[in-house]
């Protein structure tokens, strides 16, 4: 079983088990072929396990047909390593101490060490990139790194606004999350030569499995998160971070006050507790419920056109596990 | 005349007059593209002019053999994307409040923004790269990202040291300052489709005229510069980085703990002043300017197999241009 992963994950993990294991040990030889004050911080980061749910995507998606299987691991590692320096930093602006209990890097270090050693996995995760050989690929995944960070300076930008259309909220969410899902999908498919009718499938999948794992990851700032240690619940609206749930609350009471008065004062726990309480004694959380359902629904149906196989299947079963993660 | 040059670099930019005009059309382009918030961001530091001295480089390697001119611009418009990216991260972690008299993005927005935004700099400069549709140069792109955040980690990690050999400063400013420059000769070459043999001599070319380029702007800390508004002499060293003068200091009196105690207590500006000035009146200065023309003498000789045009004219006063900036 690979380091971190669970019962569940690592059954549907077990097509590309093998290909795991080469995305770990590329991840760990980084931190061995440097000599430098790198080292230490590649480690650190590299040997901290995680559910490595995007290489995963990458590595089911290109096992639809023959293929070189050096590239597909050569981009699951760039997917993870990518994913890896968003967090470095977005824990670095967020002045975040801790991360699924670990203390992060620029906590561990300091920002300014974060925010260098950042920049330094971006640009290898773009090498591993770039040994895929693939132009398409390549400029692809930069596309993706601006739009994590302009996903994240929109949710900067619009925080404590309480006036935010569903649409502005899903353009987010897509930025700062799906993309990179999109991206693991439609990239494994491209380097496992699958064609165009294919390629476009697994990348609508990607991005409908991205939009059902973030508007499930804001539905658990409502409903508490088991496995994220030390995170309060509440803590996207104390930061002035309008989510789906409270978008909703909006959308149905437009004229209400509670929103806009909490983010004039948003240290105010009773006013906290106050949107929390009707939210959750209003439909409003089944309803999103139902939405992270329609989205793992469509990222199902992206994929009848492929025949069926292990590695469809476990596709398949992800979609469950991002549903099934909040219970 | 563009924006922002000297009458010295504009007849140096002559012969990519053109070429620079398209590079600076493509930066501001960027900001008329974006709806977003990203929008202000990009116009404040797309247009703050600066004297494009890289993006001229590349121009300027590109023109020994007949080529699409649309990839050198390409190129030239990412290398100088990249180099705004590098300050904007640089003047956050440094918490700069000013660059040659403007206030940063740090300072103007805070250090959240910068770092978010810098990312999306990054990213933008590695779309243009893979639109010249050239893998070498793509990952040469990529590896000179990883050199400039190495360096500058490596700069971090060696604060208020005082025993480093000469070999790691040469690393150092290798991977900060000449690194780029190299990539951005080399690039120019290879997207002018110059031989390989021509294309090693301006990547030589480029490193050199880069080394020279970071030894002169070390020297001007103990010389003051007259167009860095607000820098004062010294800061280096208080900052705890050893440059070139220094470092030769040391090398003749590695007994003195001049300097070891100015970095016990590098707030003491008594410790300070001792310090520059036994290297004010020492030969030391005189030979970090030895360092400088031996440096802009190997870039000179490295063009000896190109043949003699305007471009090359151009390239070897540039590195008249390297030298003179500090008079």
């Amino acid at each position: 079983m690979l380091h971190g992963l669970d019962q569940h994950t690592n059954s549907i993990y077990a097509p590309v088990q093998e290909g795991l294991v080469k995305v770990e040990e590329k991840l760990r030889s980084l931190a061995k072929a440097e000599t430098s004050h790198v080292k230490p911080l590649l480690q650190y980061v590299t040997e901290a396990g995680g559910k490595r749910v995007r290489p995963a995507i990458t590595l089911l998606a290109a096992q639809f047909h023959p293929h070189d299987p050096a590239r597909p691991v050569l981009m699951a590692s760039a997917v993870e390593l990518l994913h890896l320096a968003t967090l470095i930093h977005d824990d670095t602006v967020d002045n975040s101490p801790l991360r699924r209990g670990r203390s992060t890097v620029s906590n561990t270090w300091n920002s300014h060490v974060a925010v260098l050693f950042g920049d330094y996995v971006f640009a290898t995760s773009a090498t591993f990139v770039c040994d895929t050989q693939n132009i398409r690929v390549i400029r692809r995944f930069s596309e993706t790194i601006m739009e994590l960070a302009s996903g994240q300076l929109m949710e900067y930008f619009t925080a404590f606004d309480p006036v935010q259309a569903r649409n502005l909220y899903n353009d987010r969410i897509y930025r700062k999350t799906a993309s990179l899902f999109c991206t693991a999908s439609e990239s494994g498919a491209l380097l496992g030569e699958a064609p165009e009718e294919e390629v476009q499938a697994l990348k609508d999948y990607g991005y409908n499995l991205g939009m059902a794992f973030q508007v499930g990851d804001d539905l658990l700032d409502f409903q508490g998160d088991p496995t994220d240690l030390g995170k309060p619940v509440g803590s996207d609206l104390m930061n002035g971070v309008l989510t789906l749930p409270t978008i909703m609350l909006l959308e149905r009471y437009p004229n209400d006050d509670l929103v806009p008065s909490l983010f004039q004062d948003p240290t105010d726990q009773a006013k906290l507790q106050k949107v929390l309480e009707v939210i959750n004694n209003s439909a409003i959380l089944a309803d999103c419920e139902q939405v992270v359902q329609d989205y793992c629904d469509k990222a199902r149906q992206s994929l009848q056109i492929l025949p069926d196989c292990a590695p469809k299947q476990s596709l398949l079963d992800l979609t469950d596990y991002v549903t099934a993660r909040r219970r």
